[in-house]
């Protein structure tokens, strides 16, 4: 039968770059016996996203955070945003190039992701902070 | 009982720039009595976004908008769609770097939304739009 | 009454760009008889993106794809995940700045898409590769 089932994850970063949680997701969904229906899951933050990739080659995170790096540069004088510090307003600005929604199919009681994808939060800030990700199931 | 609800939202633009309109979400919300579930919002158009961001201090807003007017020129000779103008093109791309697309959880009547965040419409065309978003609730 | 329905949809690319594939959802929809409700799509890779764009001029295809193209260099030497060649990084990259998740609502039997909008896969490989979209539908 259809139901819904709501959750909230905690997750502490070490400071800017990804960090794979796909396993907390897994064993969340094996709790509830969650069989088939929709992942959705909401990062309540704006300096900090939510992306899906590779979780194989682990310079393929650190080519990321460096081409971010680069493209959002810390300390841009193009930004008045300043007040937590050169990595506030790109932080804002990574997380509005990324996202902070993402919704994945659950079937046969696995998240319909690809061979090679995982489930990450990509935080953007400098210095290690505790991250609230709201989950949303609906299915059977 | 799980159900669905389907609203269109009409938000007229002032031209380029974020325009919050979580006030009209919350209040569609109440209005309905809708308790527990997802809200997902699709705005029809290719020339302005949906963002989650940051809703205290607007500088982040114009620090925003002045990175990605920085990052896609107005009037760049790299692009050949230039039919209604410099800020045509910029507007896709701008687009096509975010998202039209957002799904939020609610919860005990509430947006599952962090203390910060705000859901903008951002028009990307310098002049004045009226823009469409269809809502869509599954929940109780 | 509420129900669910799961598919995977095939893409061939023929490499680097946009592909339209709209009229395979909305013959999906047709054939299954879904009347209303939320469809979403995930896609299972991580060098490609999902992205809902305009549909009329070639062109804003054209130009999206150079703009990304000029962003994100292939053989850019910031990168050291290099394993697949020149334009393995930058299709990661491509694909953090866009999207593997999009969410739109049905009414009446019709993707809730805006006049101009189309539904894409955009391939970020150089190369023709076969894609996999997981879809899933929630309602009636």
């Amino acid at each position: 039968m259809l139901h819904q089932v709501f959750h909230e994850l905690t997750i502490a970063t070490r400071g800017r770059g990804l960090l794979e949680f796909t396993g907390q997701l897994t064993a969340w969904i094996a709790e509830n016996n969650l069989r088939s229906g929709l992942l959705t899951l909401h990062l309540r933050h704006t300096s900090a996203s939510l992306l899906i990739q590779e979780n194989a080659d682990p310079d393929v995170r650190r080519d990321l955070d460096a081409f971010f790096a680069r493209l959002v540069r810390d300390g841009d004088p193009l930004f008045r945003h300043t007040a937590e510090g050169d990595d506030d307003m790109p932080a804002h600005v990574r997380t509005a190039l990324t996202a902070v929604n993402l919704s994945v199919p659950v079937r046969d009681g696995r998240l319909a992701l690809g061979t090679w994808q995982g489930i990450y939060l990509w935080e953007h800030r400098t210095r290690p902070h505790v991250r609230q990700v709201a989950l949303h199931f609906i299915g059977e």
